[in-house]
């Protein structure tokens, strides 16, 4: 009966996703000595693939949906539809980006330097793409990991890692040169798939749900309580969709006020709700908003 | 001054039984070096006491009020009031059954083929009485855990254990020949602490109390922003324990719905909601619903 | 650009102030390989300290504000200013105190007997002025913690310890002989930060919002559908900062009421709010209440 | 081509029997998702049970040989053969003993006392006939573990628990009355495998050889230089199976003496030694002493 | 100063290695933070490489010398310089094996089956090397490991994967075609040190003291007491590379006999030495054996 | 009976510790819920205390010996009698010393730049001291730990911390500008105990003991057979405390030859010794050497 093949990242994104999946509306149950996940929805089926193989296998139609970096799909050049982005796996506040680094030493200044060099990644297509590109000619190796190390060994001249804060790199007294390529995981489909107007409509229910999740995580619904001649002051201040929920209190001069506002806007507004005579501020969690 | 002893389960069930209190409004602490756990009422006092042993010292008195398994109850054959059942316990979304389990090969098809046999099981008791009933003589030995392992390596026939899945007993190349029995965990009262008044209030109480949380686990409510125009068609959509709140908004254009769903239902409907003209759709989780 | 230089204390403190923070709205996070914890607010500058060094750092200037305990502010008689007062750290009920241990045999019966004797505390400053106000003549020496075991080995004749139940003093057979100050944590500030108005706006910002995270943790929201005969009792039933919203239903019969509650005072509640025709009662719970 | 069926403990005795029969020279490998160990001698099979349940399957014949305590072949009254005992479980240099605990103010002073009391224990069958041997009628309850815990909380009046220290009945404040049995691990063969001449050879080879790897952890050879004048004061010091192994060395007035002595002896020897002219003294370990 | 630069399989072999080194004579430390272990020999430098890149790394002189499996010089088709075998590595009895493994049902049942399939794997240029060379025209894939859920997911036909026992392979229902390749640890060396006669002395020295570490770990040495009448019959038991050492003791009716057995043998031997008159015998372990 | 009060160091050293006093002949048992190790001597009472607070405890008699560093031993200038350096607790080849260290770019070249500068270490008395016979000036603060922090994050000039290697130092940007100290751990008396024949020599036996274990940790025995003719060149390779035992085998033309080595000097000798006749050389490890 399961209509839609929905390949997870193995790895380090893997509770992520199954926790966003969960707060979308999926619950999905790694099973010991089983390779598929159980999901509560008998039009899903689930498999754990790692993010570097993803790409391919909804090409192909092995999967009809599946999350995996933008890297990686750059990387093995996949036909695949990109569905949306989902921020979910960051672990700073800064981008995930693939760098250039070479030791602290090294002559190498940009990326024309790497001329006649050796360069270990993971990320080798790419790379190799993009140094022709730009004209550069560089012996790119495959790297099973710890490709960092293999620079301060002096293995290779260079590496191309990826980083989000960069603090790693230079606890290693290597250096950052260029930025490459800057990703984040997207949900992508099979394109045929995506013609086939059940699945498509399946697909778009999780992508749907997916955001809604996300979303969520962003916003905070606040309540407060205002005496009616301070309404006007108080209803300025505060952002909306539309425009906020107002309702008497049982002691009617009091008005009831509740919107939607940016979770990280709070702790500046709440000090000038108080100020323009808001009472009873509460701020609550979402589960999705859509 | 406290009122009711109350015998908590140790062991797998005990963290997910003081989670449940906790969302029901007691605290309950284990304290290191110590077996009596510390509760924030002065009307309880708990005691550690494993799920196999509970229900005969509800029977005898020892506690006023535990938590255990049907199956546990029914071996035991403790004489005790069952207040309600409460799932909270499972690993999976199948029900935890005990099962007969033979090798792959076996030649046994049923129950009846266990005449003759020999069996381990920890349910000795239960085991015993429900072949006795179909009229099989097979010779039941008490098992310390790791049952299965005891067919797997031919010490026994046959074995009767719990799961939910099975999948742990297929990894073992055993066959599931029958069920005997699907158990959950029950809210269980000594028969005079029932016929005490103050005794049986406060079991209530406790009794509401856990089912509201439980409740909760399977609710969420729904806020959504609908023009006047669209208001019936999306109102139609909602189910309710009554009917859903509706506000105006302070564009007064514009409605408030506001309303408690199965948390399950919530992936199809957003979508449903949406295309009935719903905006700025919320989710919110809840705590208790009673 | 930073205005504020922020303390952190290190070690027992620091997960569950980072939490409190995050809750108030400030993202902070730890970086490997870095001593200053990232923050998402460029008007503060985050350092990691022990709590036994917070009070000289924010006295002396090289932080404007900090969290400490009132123990090791008065320990190191720092002149700094008190904010406010944030319970978030205890692990019960009780409240955390320096208490006076001996040996379950000693002939130590009260602080007076502490005359002649050697006590080991990782509080020495207030220790000796504590007891010097009393007219006791002890030793009284620095221990690196661990301090309970000194006095179970005999290597001294009582110690100032901290503690919560006091179980452990009791599971290694030690006597409290008395309790000798209450402590709690601290928000300070440096009396020059006070001065600057830009810098006491912030400050007042970081109290108010850490405030708002704490007092959610104690309430929670409760909503509730009534029949419109029913509305008076069970408002009669309900405390709030002003009164309950009322709203009403699409069936105008019935009425949605919600109001704050304290936490704890949900489990009696319900049952009698149930009982005066309540239904459909929810509980939600806060993310800051201001 | 299995000549033995041997029986390995499960659980708390399992890594220690292991490493024993590693040392004795049969390495015996667990595999995961396995029950059978795998061994690397042709003639033995192995499998894991629970040390309680050990001595009912030697009896029947299921296995060979197995290992247990003896406090479990006198709970069963198996019939088998006891081979020999082998100390090797032990965490403290003093016995293993299953003594009677009540709590510190409790009236009982005696096994007598017992009378009208209830008992609970992991060794039922065993306490039941040491108190009938004694005329005292009590409840003997069979517990699930964690028994002492039901004395700390008054489900019984008395427990019979094993110890080593009693440090832990101590730290709960428990009181031991009286010790009912010392244990210690026996090696156990079926009677009808010992009348069979092969599987009882085998059955020796291994007992022998349990032995000589016990005996090597309890000796050390010693061995030293001795100027010709000082060998026979040296000698005297030495005592042995025999007499010490003497000779020349390169340098014809010197000789080199080897022995065997006690492990625990050698703190005390090497002073006397040294006082009596021994020069170039050298402790070795030994793997077997046979 | 440093002579020989070496190379360290870093992963599943690193810690076996650097302990085999350490019984050959060399100390090597890892340090945080730090990509060069440590060792305590000014001739030698070491780095850490994985296994699956060693052999180009000594091929193209990076390295003079590394460790490294069988199966990735094969794969890497690197020229190097093999001089030894090292069997230090494997957690059972059994070789480790490439095997091609298909799922339980599958209707391949040989290599030639494989015709139009598609395969995953680790070792994609040996396999498609293996499969051409049979005249097989499948598709290979490589594969980032965990490639027998790809089996078991359907993602692919076959695998090709190392095992030992099979056990897990088993484990999830599939099941072993053929085996491919054995493989076990390989000493190899670049051909230019080879050429140089200091580097070639020290790469011979190590060689020579790690096949002494691993000698000695399958022989012991064993001393026995037996009376002069039956030292024939005692000795002609024992194996020897020349024969045994044999020594008068003090008292002189005794002798002292010396020697090397494998360990394995030790289990058999002693009962028979016992038989025929020996006493005392004692086994000793080695740390060297060349 | 107890004759030495024995003080463990607790913490970095204490397994370290428990383990060399156990190769020396001594068993100590920590005991759960104790501060009392267990010690398998009538003559010996043990108890644990901070490596810091040691010294002083041997100086006033509560241990009549104990261990810590030369460093602590210094900072508290307690009077005790050194009876040797035990250099047992080193993780590199290099020694422990305490170093100076800055921020990379501090203008802090030398001890003397230190001059009304601002210094955190947890060796306050040892560091003013140093520095006032340097006639330096500087605010020496007492830090509990993590002092380097203080240094990054800028709360202090400089910090005096203890380091092995200084890769830590380095990793986090910070120069090492002078060594103040090199410090081993050193085995420390009271001296009333010293003067007391008994006591002393229990000490004397303790000391020669433990230096007997760490001797052995530097040492092997080499043994190796020998045709006659080449036995001279043999032993002519061989260091000695005397000479080597010599011995004929069973096959008379081949001799045994026997003798202690350095470890380290083994990985040459082996060599040495085969290109030079000799055969089947064997290396045992020791455990005592006196």
């Amino acid at each position: 009966m399961s209509l839609i093949k929905l390949g997870i990242p193995k790895g380090s994104l893997e509770e992520a996703t199954i926790t966003l999946f969960g707060q979308a509306g999926w619950q999905i149950k790694s099973r010991s000595r089983h390779y598929y996940p159980e999901v509560n929805d008998p039009e899903l089926s689930c498999a754990l693939v790692r993010a570097q193989e993803m790409a391919p296998y909804v090409a192909n139609g092995t999967f009809d949906l599946g999350l995996t970096g933008l890297d990686w799909i750059l990387e093995t050049q996949a036909k695949v539809v990109e569905i949306c982005s989902l921020s979910y796996s960051k672990s700073s506040n800064q981008p995930s980006r693939w760098v250039l680094v070479v030791p602290q030493g090294s002559s190498i200044q940009s990326i024309k330097d790497l001329d006649g060099k050796k360069v270990a990644t993971e990320l080798v297509g790419f790379t190799r793409r993009y140094l022709a590109e730009r004209g550069v000619v560089a012996t790119v190796e495959f790297s099973w990991g710890a490709t960092e190390a293999k620079v301060v060994e002096g293995l290779v001249d260079a590496a191309v890692e990826i980083t989000e804060t960069g603090s790693t790199i230079r606890a290693h007294g290597l250096r950052i040169v260029a930025d490459l390529l800057h990703t984040e995981t997207r949900l992508i489909a099979n394109p045929t798939a995506m013609g086939d107007p059940a699945k498509r409509a399946k697909i778009e229910q999780i992508a749907l749900m997916l955001q809604a999740a996300l979303a969520a995580r962003q916003k905070v619904v606040l309540k407060l309580n205002v005496a009616a001649d301070n309404l006007d002051t108080v209803v300025s201040l505060l952002p909306s969709l539309h425009a906020p929920t107002v309702n008497h209190l049982y002691d009617k001069r009091w008005l009831a006020v509740e919107t939607v506002v940016d979770a990280l806007a709070v702790r500046d507004l709440i000090p000038q709700l108080r100020a323009a005579g808001a009472e009873g501020i509460l701020e609550f969690e979402l589960r999705k908003m859509a």
